[in-house]
């Protein structure tokens, strides 16, 4: 293995037009390659708990009311990841190798810790705490779209083991890239063909009609709705959004991280107690950086204010997701509309 | 929930132009929305054994040696799913509902059981039984074809419990259906602008180079290739297919579905062994239907001859799948190189 590869790179499918981390880095990670039985980290030896500062790499920043840096005292933490799937430090370097293409693994990879609790859910902290968390879940989208060698920043949580995590500590993720995933880059491109038709966005189209029908909606607030999609591919997906239309949560007004905060403590809670608890992946939705120069942005960089931005919930409910995941063809065997029902009564006999 | 929902439907993503099958009929199959721990069905009671042909629904076609219909005696069994995602009869009705669209769930699903034995596993079987299995699957590909409701028809093994299996006898699965999948359609769209640009199939053109720098070769023979992909989604991933061009395995000669048994046993092998015998999800991805008249066709189904089939084998060997699933972004911890050369050791020492 090349001196270069053992730090990590992106390489490009040329079929698929699909960018893959190749992280050789994260082979040392814990549970690789197994399929063995949760096991998750107990309280005692938790890295993310209050007092155990040390045993993560030296914060990023952190907010809190007492103590100095590493110690405790925090509300909400930001560190390194410890096994980074990216490397911060290098230049951006792409190249050609006959048909395939591949960029040095440039990036960011941050662990955002959701308070010192090991066992409180999100929907169990204070609503300012939860408010607190959003908003520095924006503060390092912000701060790391001011490097332009980041094309993307995706921030998103596994929760539980089925779902890929291997901390139970509540705690988001923060991932900064060199390009455009590929999910996101057709969304934008659906945003703007819908744009260019119609000048409106697909997405303020979208809420309006579930808003409307009114079957899907599991949650909805003056300022944000909840629903679960119409082609919902898996059991209990969950779209959460500003009904006002929104690029990026870069521009996300601290009332309106508020609002969001509230509605997704609501959704999650539902989703806790509906389902016992479930495994879930949450990916919160943005345009690309547009603080990048424009000779230096990608195609994604320069169509983004027709998106909108939004989170999806995928609980982890099924075990049929191998097939799905490989061909991209989905089969659900909860309608939506059922879901959608079933998450509505839950708080009912509460 | 209407009735026509009770029968299951295709719906359509606006956004990222995916449908999905909402198949409310398969609510009643055993273990769904657990995460339990695998409880694939044990031999006594397998409806796929030799002896219990009648737990099943009435068999489509059995290659066998004695014995009657749905009686014991045979090599590859064909039946009906008896969870079917789609059903067989009716016509396809296609609508919009406002922003979104809907088809009604047309379709086959059928399961094909390779052999009578409910512990062999495909490479243990010989090598005539092997072609046999491939011979069945193309015989369904081409009969299923005949039906110009049917756009496409998706070949597939799903292998063990966290691969979704919910039985444990080695089985394939058919489902045809009135769309053609997105990985699919992409993958056309990708082989047809190569070919436009190049006048050569890009699939080909992937072949050559794998074979010219034969770092991520796991198997060749002179008709059939099998390699890590350079942009591998996951530890271990495999591309199998034939070296020459081909749009569909509907075109396959008996003396290379021979080959392809031949090389599918041995890769199959390598994995059984490298891996400690790992649940895995394989995809046959052929062209869609080209049978269906030109006025009934269609966009996919008059750009097949630039497509060249292949397989899709991945194994699930880590639990991080849930995010990349999420976001179309993976992170494989384990380069194409390395994977390939593991798998090419295997044999040594045995």
């Amino acid at each position: 293995m090349s001196e270069e590869l053992s730090k990590s790179e992106l390489r490009h499918d040329p079929i698929q037009k699909r960018w893959v981390i190749i992280a050789a880095t994260r082979s040392g990670r814990p549970d690789n390659f197994s399929m063995a039985s949760e096991e998750l980290t107990d309280d005692a030896e938790c890295p993310f708990c209050d007092g155990n500062e040390s045993q993560t790499p030296p914060e990023i920043i952190a907010v809190r009311e007492n103590g100095g840096a590493n110690e405790p005292g925090w509300s909400v933490r930001v560190v390194p990841n410890k096994f980074p799937a990216l490397r911060i430090e290098g230049t951006v370097q792409r190249r050609g190798i006959g048909i395939y293409d591949r960029i040095s693994g440039i990036g960011a990879h941050e662990v955002v810790i959701e308070s010192p609790e090991h066992d409180t859910p999100f929907d169990g902290l204070a609503p300012e705490n939860a408010t607190l968390l959003y908003r520095v879940l924006q503060e390092r989208l912000v701060d790391l779209m001011r490097d332009e060698r980041f094309k993307y920043v995706i921030l998103f949580k596994n929760k539980g083991g089925p779902a890929g995590a291997t901390l139970k500590h509540p705690h988001h993720q923060v991932i900064a890239t060199p390009i455009t995933p590929k999910t996101v880059a057709m969304e934008l491109v659906a945003a703007r063909e819908h744009f260019r038709d119609k000048e409106r966005c697909i997405f303020c189209d979208i809420i309006e009609q579930e808003i409307q029908s009114g079957e899907r909606i599991v949650e909805i607030t003056d300022r944000f709705v909840a629903f679960t999609p119409y082609a919902s591919r898996s059991p209990y997906e969950i779209f959460v959004g500003p009904r006002y239309h929104e690029h990026s949560m870069t521009e996300t007004t601290e009332d309106d991280l508020a609002g969001l905060a509230d509605i997704m403590q609501r959704v999650l809670r539902r989703l806790r107690l509906a389902l016992n608890d479930p495994p879930y992946n949450y990916v919160i939705h943005n345009a690309p950086n547009t603080s990048v120069k424009p000779k230096r942005a990608s195609y994604w960089s320069t169509i983004v204010h027709d998106f909108h931005w939004h989170i999806e919930i995928l609980p982890r409910t099924t075990r049929v997701a191998g097939f799905e995941w490989g061909t991209g063809f989905y089969i659900n065997p909860k309608p939506p509309e059922e879901a959608a029902e079933q998450l509505r009564s839950v708080d009912e006999g509460d």
